[in-house]
């Protein structure tokens, strides 16, 4: 396991088509349920869950939504977008050996959360903050992640049983994969390239 | 420096006392920007910019403003609370080297932006995905990271001269420190503790 952070960074992957389906040995899944529990989160409140989806009817379930927001995606692209959209996967549910679906619980720690008051989003950025240490720990183990966001909230939560007021924030495809891929999906199949580093930096003002 | 990633996961913390103030070198400096900027995003927008905040002058405003939002809050507590919050620093925005600010544009790759159609945060969830991996990344560069969330977004917008529908996510201090503290404040100072992980996990259902 080559586990150096600027490694792990470079090389990570948003994952669709590399899963082969081995499962996730029990150690390596609660140190990367554990590295996302150590994320720094707005006032200690931890807002997040882990839904850990194994059962493949639910899974199934979930890809035929997945599937149908596709379609529903694709009916806004015209021409050249349209053809490339065509050859892009977008999930990798069914394949994958674990889905972990994570949440957020804006009552947690309520009411008062401390660095919260100004900011009513800084609970979801902390969910996210979990987010990317558990994905950095898996690709560290040599699994790879896949982040599905062709569903609608209301659906995952109906799915799950998630209690009203929660959140699903991600539906998050985990598991052995054959390989990652060392170009971004979407930069491999011309959707969209990636943008220099310098004209993202700002000195002072904007 | 050692650059394993759990060990950086589980020995970052948010940092308010810590900074010594003296200067980042501009290669590790360099090394952090390429970390965040290497995060996923939805459609591959790459949302993010990365404000690099180093006027004293624009830091002190900053610094004032936050007084007032600490004073905000701390109207709101009252009793044990009240004493508890009282002790706990806010911010490390004069001590630190450098503030980064982080923002999101939703206008990147607009207006079909891959696999956000359902999900309008999830611009947002990328600009934070890439603020952990910068947090990682300088936790391994011996440097502290502070996330201040005592601050209004349209403040830190006129300070910094954003543009209209760009919006600040993170202010971030950063910069070496004397020692990160194996304990995170807020737990240290009895305002709240840590939640086993047991408890955030769900099998199949909520």
């Amino acid at each position: 396991m080559n586990a150096d952070i600027y490694e792990v960074v470079h090389r990570r992957r948003d994952v669709r088509a590399e899963f082969t389906g081995a499962p996730i040995p029990e150690d390596v899944l609660r140190r990367i349920l554990t590295a996302a529990h150590a994320a720094p989160s707005v006032g200690l409140s931890q807002p997040w869950d882990f839904v850990l989806v194994a059962d493949p009817a639910v899974r199934r379930a979930f890809y035929e939504h997945v599937q149908h927001e596709r379609a529903t995606f694709a009916a806004t692209l015209t021409g050249a977008d349209a053809e490339r959209f065509a050859r892009i996967k977008i999930d990798g549910v069914l394949e994958s050996s674990l889905s972990i679906v994570v949440t957020y619980d804006p009552e947690r720690g309520s009411p008062a959360v401390l660095g919260r008051h100004a900011i009513a989003d800084a609970g979801l950025y902390s969910v996210c903050l979990a987010i990317q240490n558990l994905w950095l720990a898996a690709t560290a183990e040599e699994l790879g992640v896949g982040w599905v966001s062709f569903y609608r909230e209301p659906y995952a939560r109906r799915l799950l049983g998630i209690p009203d007021g929660i959140r699903p924030v991600a539906w998050l495809c985990v598991g052995p994969v054959t390989h990652l891929e060392t170009t971004p999906d979407l930069e491999r199949h011309g959707w969209r390239a990636r943008r220099p580093l310098d004209a993202a930096i700002h000195h002072d003002r904007w």
